[in-house]
């Protein structure tokens, strides 16, 4: 008897704000394990916050803070020059928001998964990564990093002493270095639940991204990102939890991953 | 031998925000006991908490958060209908902030003070006052309510089985009814550092109040709200803490009172 | 031969913001003749203006300012109290910025329609309309104020010399003294496009609001007011102008009906 | 008889933000010639527009917008990457709201001068600065454009046909290639009025920037910017524009530069 491997199926959630919705929460949150939760600075509010671990929490869904830029109108993908010192303290306050919200529930926050342009940033950038790693371990040293797969973020978590979790995309390309296809290339999108399901399969069965051109990374991904934008987006992400289900991985929130 | 009464001595800090700066912290942080520190939402942003907390931490200061209405433009002054439980969750997400910038250098957040028009509207509002004192105690009932004396947040607090410290104001007349001489009234405020020592000592003495008519309202408060708006604000505090010691009481942090 | 009768059909739009988006913009304006855009206060963006603006010139729909409170995360649905020299330069530059935004592709704004709170505020408190009509008049006196039936900012508007366009809306009850049916209510809203269609002949035909209870209160409602929140609104909107068409009605801008 | 040579003296002013106060605008208004106020996205308020609007009329000083990325916070002074067509339309809805505070009160804004990051981001970036004059081209071809001298901004402006004016600093030292020696150089700033004054009579004999190594080079410097952050800069403003008046030069508004 061989014991399940255990996979970790995570989105981006409580993207609303105010009056605008965004997004189809309570259906994603009944796909994946774990959901990275806006903190209230490009995205998502206090009234948010707390409808989107309630529902989590009903539904065994592990919470990371998803913190981003203070660019509410930019939706956080802008890219913004702040500096170490403020960007860590930007960061602290957004994580603890968040917490406190989840606390008051109960729920509590396990992981951390910078957003937008931020993250875009700190996966290439060395100093960027060690402002981030820094802001979350002087906070709490046991919240896991959720990183994208051989990024220079994941390395920072990792060289800081984090526990580091590492994801890749269910829906995106990959190029020969590992980063993502630009989404200005027709190719940079998997499109379909199928052939976004094998793309996963077969990444995982490699233990290694497997770029456009065939060139295989090896990476110890651990967790699989999905969108949940539209109803097409959810249905893909529902086929992806049910196919790897179905390929013996066992789904879990991501503590259980680093436990 | 008597033991010396014990009083704190707390004070609005961390008003600035971004490249404007406001008050003198640095020096009410050499005077008062326990400081209410903006939370971002009326004023104060991560930068200004996370350097306000460590000159705090320097100087032995206690730490409250300063929670308000999400107004920066009008500073948290004006009233606004916020739905139950959307306040609340907009009290724990500030208070949540502020505590993490304080948990990352390794300071505590030990009391909740509602600011400008939250606080206002609470003192008079029973309902509001509850909200307030329900979202302070979902988060962590351990948290000090700072409320001003004989306010129905004061009430609601104690209800709730909150610790409550009341406060009085040393530069403010008060009515017959324990409120505030409106800031319209000539009366409204008590000018200059000789004045005040001698109103709050006054008050302190009587066990109550006393307002402008020279009524007494039995209160016990425990802490002396200052101001540090100008110089002269500042030196006016500095003399109250010194008339107080020299009256024989012992100016302590809030926790010190509680415990 | 008769003339036709002339009558407006306004809606509000450019309600989306940043990533999210709001309304069914693109149908509506198919529909209506007039648009009142946000401003950016409580929704609205200067991109959004700019795609709304470009949009409604080539469906010939004229434009206003629909001005708000500065309050993004409530979308200006919260009551604020704002000192009247404050709130006159806020819809002096919300206005100002929303006309510049059609001066820079050859579109006037051509009336103001308060939104949310500041209008349901203004709509009875007479200081309140004044303050809102004083700002308009100190910016342009030859725009024209679009108000709701009745209300004391239609009146403040005339009284002041503003043209003043009346409108009724085409979903909501009234009580006996011309005021909305408060949503609380069940019988608050006019469901379906026959049923509105229905309560806005009648009230045309009468020259009159007619109430809950049947009385007739008279009113001179020159503009209709629909909305296109769904699939659902749009085509009850659609269904309304097709009707007042086939009633008789030309279906103007405006301008046209100031004229 | 040789008519005096006209000079323009600026400062960017309207930086206060709700409570929050910035800079000594009352006495800055009284020594320079053109001001270049915050049009509420990095810095201002409507109301600090139309109070710093209202005192610049009665100085008979000319007005400009000094529009910015949308960051208030950080002032606007942090790189932000935001796509042409959405910068454009930021900036005319910013010109278009100041202008419409100041038509309010029967003041014209004239001219335009960006702020902080934007502005440096388009004295070096053609395209950047292509999109900023192609924004207050499509407003209003008739405002006058202050960029720094030598800047892709000001020559942006020309190439398109606005009326743009140079400006040189009072306070900062150039670099051989005409940009200002940066902030991390210990010779950066000019400092005290008596050097500041020589350095711009110097560069206004020359008809050229000096700069640090002496090199010269050739400009048509037409407006002076200086600061009035605190009491120094103030007096040292004042000393310059004393200096220039007893050299012969003749302080005017903008406007009566390019007529």
């Amino acid at each position: 008897m061989t014991m399940a491997r255990r996979i970790n199926l995570n989105a981006d959630l409580g993207e609303s704000f105010g009056a605008w919705s965004m997004g189809s929460d309570a259906a994603m949150l009944e796909v994946v394990t774990s959901a990275s939760v806006a903190c209230g600075f490009h995205a998502g509010d206090p009234m948010v916050m707390e409808q989107t671990l309630a529902m989590a929490k009903r539904c065994g869904v592990s919470i990371g803070a998803h913190p981003a830029f203070p660019d509410l109108q930019g939706f956080g993908r802008r890219r913004m020059d702040i500096p170490p010192a403020e960007l860590e303290a930007m960061l602290i306050y957004q994580i603890g928001g968040l917490a406190a919200i989840g606390r008051a529930q109960g729920v509590t926050v396990s992981h951390v998964k910078p957003h937008g342009a931020l993250s875009n940033m700190a996966c290439v950038d060395k100093a960027l990564a060690d402002t981030v790693v820094r802001g979350i371990q002087r906070l709490d040293s046991r919240l896991i990093l959720l990183a994208p797969a051989l990024s220079q973020l994941a390395r920072a978590g990792r060289d800081a002493g984090l526990t580091v979790v590492e994801e890749i995309f269910a829906d995106r390309a990959y190029l020969d270095d590992g980063s993502l296809v630009p989404r200005t290339r027709a190719d940079a999108l998997i499109h379909g639940a199928e052939a976004s399901l094998a793309h996963v399969l077969r990444m995982l069965d490699a233990g290694a991204i497997v770029s456009v051109s065939g060139k295989h990374l090896p990476v110890q991904a651990q967790s699989i990102c999905v969108h949940g934008d539209n109803a097409d987006a959810v249905a893909t992400a529902h086929a992806i939890g049910k196919g790897l289900a179905e390929a013996g991985y066992e789904l879990v929130p991501l503590p259980a991953l680093a436990a």
